[in-house]
């Protein structure tokens, strides 16, 4: 259970942020992507992270895991496990608290961090942000701070959780993962479960901004192709 | 989701030490026992909380959630979910570790407290004592102080972890359990499955000592009624 310091497990939504992130990290680590289900309400992500892997190369594939919790479902009670309306808008909005899963990011944090040093991974990396600030507690920085430490002293020092976006915004994601050469179209956000990204949830509208912001040419297909009023 | 000051969840393992919590916590807290399987090779603990909720009150019957995420199994490895022998002997001893489950304490707490808040509850109790702290670095003191922290950063102020019995030993906790009536023979603390506990393990060990130092009479039948050695 020695923790090498090349391997690395990499919390993967199927999302843009953290397949950025993955992209990032296979340049100096023996990536181990794990998504996990906690009851979203819909399997597109999965789907997402899975084909990302596949897209990049076929040993990230073999090293993909999946692991379903969907049943923390009933446990975690949110507009994203099924309880309520899915809201529209801005992250800033009031509205988006409903988004909020009950303390997510510690929990996907704890368990990624137990199979790494399962595996004999000495880091977890994950992809909050700093536009994820407003909403979602789990993504500030003092929260950040602090699950790195709890994390370090949990394992015995065996794990170091790295979130190097902290203090990046969306658009310097994208930015990033332009050079990168990441699939974007690959990549899911989307709150609802259409055929294609909605266009006006919380995530798809942070998502077309970043794109804007970044002066990237976004090629993933909406379905509200309306101007975005930022 | 207001959190509210009187209930409180208490991570219940069937143990001797999380079901005296659970009958300390009772006179001050509505309680929501909450019992997780991890993967964990047997469900005499699982039975074990059950039945003692069950000979409390109806109403804490009532309240008792298990979840069950035993698919933790094959990304935990440990003597206690499947790899290997379980080892016998004091908690001191080197062949211990083997026991060490990858960070479960700070998945446990994540996902407590994730109920907890959902469920209005502001307090997570947990039994985390001295006697653990030799060989389970995430039931240290340092561990505690900071997955307080960072629980309290990850429910955005909604959730308070509470380890009473972090400075106390196993003693001491059978001492508080004796005055609380807490009935001692339905607990489980048995590494293995057997229909009794096997007298021998690490954690029967401890057990068995505990009611000596403590002075109280031990009425859990054991498999071997040898005389401790310590």
């Amino acid at each position: 259970m020695a923790s090498e310091a090349k391997k690395a497990v990499v919390l993967l939504s199927g999302g843009l942020d953290s397949t950025v992130l993955l992209y990032n990290m296979v340049k100096d680590f023996e990536c181990y992507p794990l998504t996990v289900s906690y009851g979203q309400r819909h399997e597109k992500e999965v789907l997402a992270a899975r084909t990302v892997c596949m897209a990049r190369t076929r040993d990230l594939l073999v090293r993909w895991t999946w692991l379903n919790l969907e049943v923390l479902k009933e446990f975690l009670p949110s507009a994203l496990t099924g309880v309520g309306e899915v809201p529209r808008g801005h992250y800033e909005t009031e509205s988006m608290k409903l988004t909020v899963v009950p303390n997510r990011n510690m929990i996907l944090l704890a368990i990624a961090a137990g199979y790494a040093q399962g595996l004999g991974a000495g880091t977890v990396a994950y992809a909050a942000h700093q536009g994820d600030r407003a909403v979602y507690p789990d993504c500030r920085p003092e929260f950040v701070t602090s699950v790195a430490e709890t994390t370090r002293l949990g394992t015995g020092d065996a794990v170091v959780l790295y979130a190097p976006f902290v203090h990046m915004t969306k658009a310097e994601i994208v930015k990033l993962g332009a050079k990168l050469h990441v699939p974007f179209p690959k990549t899911w956000s989307c709150y609802e479960g259409g055929p294609l990204h909605c266009g006006v949830c919380g995530t798809c509208t942070e998502r077309r901004e970043a794109f804007r912001l970044a002066g990237v040419y976004d090629s993933t297909k909406y379905v509200a192709e309306v101007v975005s009023h930022a």
